[in-house]
């Protein structure tokens, strides 16, 4: 064999699923947190969502969320489902939430720590629709959903499966939480999440996580394993399948993403500062009832406040506006000491340049503002109603990006290299000196996706732009999936446990 | 006239240049730098910088400058170009430097401030090559460099004529810097650049400024008018056309900015610290240089370090390095107390999503790190070798949203927006409420490329992506384009002496 071919050959299997990427990593933030709100105005905004849980009150719609808050001191209206909160209740409970926690996966190397510098990125989660370039935009289906997933495990900075990449429409609603987690399951071996659509869906998952990894409940609770996310009902409610997820994971000490859906001029006030208000009053109640649930059941807290489109009503993401609430929601998050979720975003209908500069905004925002759960970071498209295939690689390599940007300098007299610059001198140039030899191969970032050749040899090769080698990267990625091991017993007892629910009827709707 | 056609036309009115963006402005930056290197590292790449200018030293290929240089107490070698300098020198002289200053345009309303927390952002410069999706790819030529001007003057947040947008080779080199320079002045009345490429090129240019201004060299000296870029033959050379370029420019205290261009890698270091050092040394001594020239001359501290892909020796930008490198100028730039300029830049061979998203690691920093020019923020493609039309566009949008981040939030008893949480009230919805009435139209920023419309709605209107809209964009403006007024006698004075000086043959090639 051929030195170069050798070196192609050992390119090939460093680099893994048919992709040029570093390897699976935890990742840091060395760098301090980016804050454009005084510390005043991040009181005031405090201060106002004080306010609001105590002379406004959210409504809590579950009945046994009521009866729980009710016995911890909360003012209960008898006669509708409105709760109010004074301030010391809501900031005690919140003090108990842990500031830092780890979530495990069962390959032990896939487990990600959130809070203090930590940062993770998930892939995108729940757009009704799928599309590629090929076969253009359908409705979400299992083997879209499928596909994702095996892009999800062969990525490497796609860390989290943060839900249904594409929500698998044609699996019937009462067992489709069955069929999508065994898939998850099946298909990867990174950290996942359980959908709050009720109480028998979150039990069934559970039960399937606690089968996965052989766990007993107290394992289960010492080992935080699966995670959910709770959008309030913006403004200022939370409903019962919610309120349920909320109530069954707090209890078994396994991670609540509380994240509102506040879209300044819908949802919430069209001033920012009033929807970043609202969001901290839902967020804090919501984080709150968790520890009133249990006592240092972990949280997390979500921002999502973006603006909407005044002429449409749509919502727009990735504006200056949602990156300014992100960069504000860290810094409320980081005032009450708890781990920060955020997304990479944006209203793109296809994954075009538009598609890259609105998630970039929304992008460096969420890893600026300390992020340390950075959600639909890959394959999101349409305000989320579409999971792209090819924004999917787009996104891998944005965030690769960043995660390299995240690598801190070193500086040291033989990175200053101040021999080679004596040895080169003015005039010379740097590509032989031994300074450069002995670092060139890996001094500098190697991208998976942009192409830097000139432009003669890129036209002459075909003239590809991004999105297209995005197209060709995917499904060669695709083509090289292999799935992670799974114990035999495990997935045997998964089956049996599936195949049962689903005889049963699964999980009925509402 | 209806009332949808009367806002209609109102709207076509306000928004000008058939483009619907933000008035033109002067932008400051309101938040704190973003600072990824300690105090103490930064001092070592001071101090590396400052060893290099002692022990190496730069050629100075000029004798004039060497001259001057002798005079001002630097060691210069008798036998070769080489000048070393005792670190005092060079801080003493680097410390005569203003912090800030104006540059001004013939139209007041145009004049912009460099330093402190202004931001200013500038069009592409000197590429060879110009491209638009209909005509593809062609050598630079007159008429594009013209169209370029057209859409700088149209497009606000192109604030600065950094150059040529694109090298009209089509005119002979002796007289291209007299014809471009009118055309310049003819079509915009905005900030200008003149390039130092020869004595009587830079004399020429500055009699161009004087007769167009009706100024006489006093008054020049009082109101910089023109300012020059000048990049070191990195590593550690001036050359003489540069070198003439600073010393005209100080003498007449016009603004020179220093841009060592350190391709870690090639002319520079493959470590980012020890280019960084280099660029410091080439930047403090071009500074120092015209200091010595004019005491109190403004001068820019220019960083421009990048990485070579080490795979084809071809400079990459818009990379993690290229953004580590831009936040870490700004921290030099900070220690001397002089205004800094960085770029927005890309590598890529098409205005796609690696275009966007490699502009945006480059704008994001150069924001971040408190540039004051921003330079290529606007139609800089395949690292600075293509002008594209379409890119100017996408870089628009990008840029403006970067202004509108730059805004700071309003936190008040108005904006948190507690009578409208309560009025709408749990469940509610903000879209009817008097508080969203009274503020929707102007709440949110307006993109003039993004496409917000749902998936349906822009698949019907042709499915457009960001690339082909920017396309119908570029060419509705320079359809609508306006000259800005000029005065006639400045402008019959202008006409005679370039006629005069293309009647004497220009400037020959040194």
């Amino acid at each position: 064999m051929s030195r170069r071919s050798t070196l192609r050959e050992r390119r090939r299997q460093t680099a893994g699923a048919g992709l040029r990427q570093s390897p699976f990593c935890r990742y840091e933030n060395p760098y301090p947190p980016f804050e454009i709100l005084s510390a005043d105005c991040v009181e005031a905004i405090h201060e106002a969502s004080l306010e609001i849980l105590e002379g406004i009150g959210v409504n809590f719609l579950l009945d046994e969320a009521r009866r729980v808050l009710k016995a911890a001191g909360a003012e209960v209206d008898p006669d509708s489902t409105r709760v109010r909160f004074e301030r010391g209740l809501i900031l005690d409970a919140v003090s108990k939430a842990p500031s830092a926690f780890d979530i495990s996966a069962r390959n032990p190397e896939r487990s990600l720590h959130f809070g203090g510098r930590s940062i993770n990125f998930a892939a995108v989660s729940s757009p009704p629709n799928a599309s590629d370039m090929d076969r253009g935009r359908r409705t979400g289906n299992f083997e879209d959903f499928c596909n994702f997933l095996k892009l999800t495990q062969s990525v490497n900075v796609a860390q989290v499966v943060s839900g249904h990449a594409v929500e698998p429409v044609d699996i019937e609603t009462p067992i489709r939480h069955l069929v999508a987690t065994r898939a998850m399951i099946e298909h990867t071996d990174k950290i996942f999440r359980l959908y709050s659509l009720g109480r028998q869906r979150v039990l069934d998952v559970l039960e399937m996580v606690k089968i996965t990894r052989n766990f007993d409940d107290a394992q289960l609770a010492e080992d935080p394993s699966v995670f959910t996310m709770v959008n309030a009902n913006s403004p200022l409610q939370y409903d019962i399948p919610m309120l349920w997820g909320m109530i069954e994971l707090a209890l078994r000490n396994q991670p609540v993403v509380v994240t509102p859906f506040t879209l300044a001029g819908a949802m919430a006030p069209v001033t920012l500062a009033g929807a970043l208000a609202q969001q901290n009053a839902e967020a804090l109640v919501g984080m709150a009832f968790c520890q009133i649930i249990n006592s240092g059941a972990p949280v997390i807290y979500g921002g999502f406040t973006s603006n909407v489109d005044m002429k449409s009503g749509a919502p727009a993401f990735g504006t200056p506006e949602y990156a300014k609430a992100t960069l504000i929601s860290g810094q409320l998050a980081r005032r009450y000491n708890v781990p920060y979720r955020s997304s990479s975003v944006n209203s793109s209908n296809s994954p075009d340049a538009q598609s890259a500069y609105e998630s970039q905004m929304a992008l460096w925002a969420a890893v600026l503002g300390h992020g340390h759960m950075i959600h639909h970071a890959l394959g999101w498209l349409e305000g989320g109603l579409c999971a792209s295939f090819e924004k999917f690689i787009i996104d891998a390599e944005m965030v690769q990006m960043m995660t390299e940007l995240l690598k801190p300098l070193e500086v040291s007299e033989s990175t200053l290299a101040l021999d080679a610059i004596r040895e080169v001198g003015p005039g010379g140039h740097f590509f032989g000196a031994a300074h450069t030899l002995e670092r060139y191969e890996t001094a500098f970032y190697q991208p998976m996706l942009s192409d830097w050749r000139n432009f003669e040899t890129w036209l002459e090769s075909g003239a590809e732009d991004a999105t297209k080698r995005a197209n060709r990267i995917f499904k060669s990625v695709l083509e090289l999936y292999q799935p992670p091991p799974l114990d035999e017993g495990a997935r045997e007892a998964l089956n049996e446990f599936v195949d049962k629910r689903i005889a049963e009827g699964g999980a009925p709707i509402n």
